[in-house]
């Protein structure tokens, strides 16, 4: 079977570079240590290899279909996986103890899930799906709805999912209309449609459990009046049987990507006998509903990462294996042709890919990590924890996603035309990561909330804590002669910055917010390199001290040397374009607000 | 139906940026004129309209398929769109009158095949092919080869093709193995196999005639010893009948894109009966194919191109018609949302989209009209006509088909969900396009021949001729305050590609090129900044122009200030990266040619 990631690097992520063990002197994680840790993950692997990875063409090439009756076909071994994977935790291991849990930390169980993602990206959203929906349930709903609905999401049997899309609304959540007049206590009759629903209703489980956004009758326009409902497919009934309640599936749409992933049309109410429950109080839906979508979105940043890596092993195994061609000054033909690996513009791409994978894969475990400790601290600790994860949310979500099809991109090229074909799996990956930039927040809608919201709550604070974080790292790799450079460049993109938000703060402060906001998507951009930049020195000061050791092995040598060689690389090709962004954004001309649409014709 | 281009903006590059009048003074072109040329161009879009847009999506749907058997089934309306194409003079209406053509300039036959790149990009490979192989023996075979099988190609009875890669060369042509021996007179017996051979043997033409790069036994090793043969599926017998001449078609490519395409696996000679005819001399072959190759080049660039601009179309009219969101500083919920195109980040999209999409088509045209005037021209103006083209070619290619996907990426994007489905054409455009940085050599090879070859050829004429007529656009933009800053920032890009010449063209003399070449592929980035943005000073310098005049109905005037707008963002958000990749050439480390491939790990 090919590599679909790489277990040295998680490993040097989990317990060098962002060490785990810093979470097992909380009593939250007391119960486990590294080599359980490792264990887990390892046997999440052999999950990922046996059942998932085997059927990753099979799934695209033999899609979900919709039947024209309510009802959508699912890959045939789907059941089953899904069944597995639950069996091992993966779905609900990081709840606790007392909710059913096994109270594992994020970095193991989202490192599980990157597992799952590289091998198989369809099947992974099934899984984290009902985890989010369940841990939605159990943190704003009541005792009764957790009993009724969490554990047979856990065991895999009913699926979780969340319904905020609709067609008239799209990312503009202010205008769902899907309706809710109360019946009694907490019970709601449920009237609207909510499309790409993913995970909606599919025959591998029994039931489906869709936390949903809707309006009550008579709430307040916009998003103050929104409420949060539990609405499965088939409602408990008083005498513990489920009966019907009103929930069809109308459509499965047709993607380029991701085909084995149920992408559906979902229709509430259309009997009038569609029943939804309140979680927690009503005009607060959308606020529990952002605890699902941070984690969603950390889970899709880290998902266009893993497929991003599982594009680059496919791609560095071609190249090590394919003969073509000569090096520029071998003028003989006789000569054999050298695997192309040996070429410069090969080392280039597979560079590339290697920094922007392996450089989000780290982003995310930084993020997994900020999130334990977040709940596992104490009350003064967390809010710094909350600050720093708030602020690389937007950049872990929206970095993997679009420098991740580049990735791809890059990997079909280094295949030639093979890569173009469906005899190697890089086209698919290019083909599935396409949608990561549109899940959970389209990547101009992290812009603004990084802009927009991030940078400027509570005066700037939690960019000050990661500007605090960074610069330590900058401070440490100081030591390292090899680092100097790259340390020296962090830092002025820091500085850089933190002038740019020097001259766009006032508009802000103006209440200018057209202005303000036009380009946040530069400035995330530009932001994202100076997060992933840290990232890669993190992991080369962290390589360079290793590196101080003797007695390592030729190829552990290697692998360290590879992260400096790799951050050298991000600093030399990628960081540059850091302050592009910056040219744009210093250029006062406002182009992208113009009244006159026939500019664009 | 769907736009899928603009014919305002052909009007515009065809008669007023790139006048096409300067031709038709020359006696080749001396029979055609403006209204003429216009008038078939619109004949060429209505064929576009009424028989390739239709199929689109139902050829992708419905993919290019092999029966095991030899035969490669397509879609069922492609005989009768390459018939009509080839009746219109869309396959031989290039060539000259004595040779059965409508001695049309490439200015037109070129645009009308945008037309059908833009429409269906499945269908023009179909007759682009025909085109380029009949040129072929067109300019170097015999007359009785020409007698014998380009009236039928040009008919659209018999489909023409290039066949040069195989399986164990891939873009190494060096490498090559099919074999060739002699027979008698200019008939030689061909054994080999060649893959990826786009329009290969299929059910809507009766006959194929491959040009095939084969070597004829005893050959000199290398490039130097391949020869060029037309070696027809069904060859002409003595009697004038057709007799089966060997040519097995042994499997069709399965593609993420361009699913209409025939891209076949050729089998010659596997029962020792295939005959191939020698073009020109003995291993001249690749020195003849490249006149195909060129071509090909700067039409798969425009192909690009036009796939951008279609995907660009359909996202322009969503983006004007989809109610969603309202503007940052509208916080009334009540207030009707307003449509898209009003927002700030999906004004960047369809600017990048627009700067990437009509940049690329005006340098495409440009390269066309240079074609034109290197044929029509006498002696004394052709050498520097062709090394103006020689030197545009490698970034009319690489440029529209890196930048395009990016392009249609954010087609996608301004689609949110929607542009990932099926019910949109968008994502068929993403996936369309990929195949774009591979055909007729990788975007890497591109970079090798430009840095490599028309840099350094005739001690850097071309690149000093290209130069002179950027710097032309310069003084003339400069009398336009509009465009000063612009002009500005376009001598400062010309400076810097010289000044990093300078410091690399000392490996070139010095024999080290591995060093000179490492990064030849940022430097053709760069340098296609450059271009693109001489093209769009071009653009606003004659919309500029157009401007001073008086009695212009609006839509003509937003029209030109639409160009000199999209100016200003392609210098503003675009050329920036320039810079940076300057950064990246200049810095000094070499990071890309180890040989401890364990680093990439």
């Amino acid at each position: 079977m090919a590599n679909y990631t790489n277990m040295e690097l998680l490993k040097f992520l989990l317990f060098e570079v962002h060490p785990m063990n810093s979470l097992f002197n909380y009593e939250r994680f007391a119960h486990l240590n590294e080599e359980q840790a490792w264990m887990m993950i390892e046997s999440a692997k052999l999950l990922a290899d046996q059942e998932m990875a085997p059927f990753f063409r099979e799934m695209d090439e033999t899609p979900v279909k919709y039947d024209g009756k309510g009802n959508v076909q699912t890959h045939p071994a789907l059941k089953k996986i899904i069944s597995a994977a639950a069996e091992q935790g993966w779905i609900g291991g990081s709840a606790l103890f007392e909710h059913g849990g096994m109270q594992l930390p994020e970095m193991i169980f989202g490192t599980a899930h990157h597992l799952f993602q590289a091998a198989n990206n369809s099947i992974q959203g099934y899984l984290g799906l009902s985890t989010g929906a369940a841990g939605l349930i159990t943190s704003f709903g009541s005792i009764d709805q957790l009993e009724k609905f969490v554990p047979k999401i856990y065991s895999g049997e009913w699926q979780g999912t969340m319904a905020l899309t609709e067609p008239q609304a799209g990312s503009s959540l202010t205008d769902i209309t899907t309706s809710a007049r109360l019946i009694n206590n907490n019970e709601y009759s449920i009237r609207g449609q909510k499309i790409f629903i993913s995970g909606g209703q599919h025959e591998a489980c029994s039931n489906f459990i869709h936390l949903t956004l809707a309006r009550i009758e008579g709430a307040p326009a916009g998003i103050k009046g929104i409420s949060l409902f539990i609405i499965p497919k088939f409602r408990p009934a008083a005498d513990g049987s489920l009966e019907y309640n009103d929930v069809y599936c109308a459509g499965d749409f047709q993607k380029m990507g991701q085909r084995g992933y149920a992408t559906t049309h979902l229709s509430f109410g259309d009997n009038n006998n569609c029943i939804g429950y309140l979680v927690g109080e009503p005009n607060k839906g959308l606020s529990y509903m952002f605890q699902m979508m941070n984690g969603a979105r950390i889970s899709v940043g880290l998902c266009a990462a893993s497929v991003a890596m599982a594009a680059f092993q496919c791609s560095l195994q071609y190249c090590k294996e394919r003969p073509q061609g000569r090096l520029p000054s071998e003028k003989d033909p006789t000569k054999p042709p050298v695997n192309i690996i040996q070429h410069a513009d090969i080392q280039r791409m597979l560079l590339t890919q290697k920094a922007i994978a392996e450089g989000s894969i780290a982003l995310g475990i930084e993020c997994n990590k900020l999130y334990d400790l977040s709940h596992a601290c104490n009350k003064e600790e967390r809010a710094n924890y909350l600050l720093l994860l708030e602020i690389l949310t937007p950049i872990i979500k929206a970095y993997p996603s679009e420098q991740g099809s580049r990735s791809a991109a890059l990997a079909i090229q280094t295949l030639g035309g093979y890569g173009f074909t469906t005899d190697f799996p890089v086209q698919q990956h290019y083909r599935d990561l396409k949608i990561m930039s549109l899940y959970e927040g389209t990547t101009g809608i992290q812009a603004i909330d990084l802009l927009g919201r991030k940078v400027l709550m509570e005066n700037g604070k939690a960019l000050q804590l990661l500007a605090d974080e960074i610069n330590k790292t900058i401070s440490a790799a100081n030591s390292y002669n090899e680092l100097k450079s790259e340390a020296e460049i962090l830092n002025n993109e820091l500085s850089r910055i933190a002038w740019i938000l020097k001259h766009y703060t006032p508009y802000a402060l103006e209440g200018n917010m057209e202005k303000y906001l036009a380009d946040a998507t530069v400035f995330l951009e530009m932001m994202s390199y100076t997060v992933i930049g840290w990232q890669w020195l993190k992991m080369a000061l962290k390589a360079s001290e290793k590196l101080k050791m003797t007695g390592m092995a030729p190829n552990q040598k290697s692998f360290y040397e590879g992260k400096i060689h790799t951050c050298q690389f991000f600093f030399k090709y990628e960081m540059p374009h850091a302050s592009a962004c910056a040219t744009t954004l210093l250029t006062d001309s406002t182009l992208t607000s113009v009244s006159n649409f026939e500019l664009f014709d």
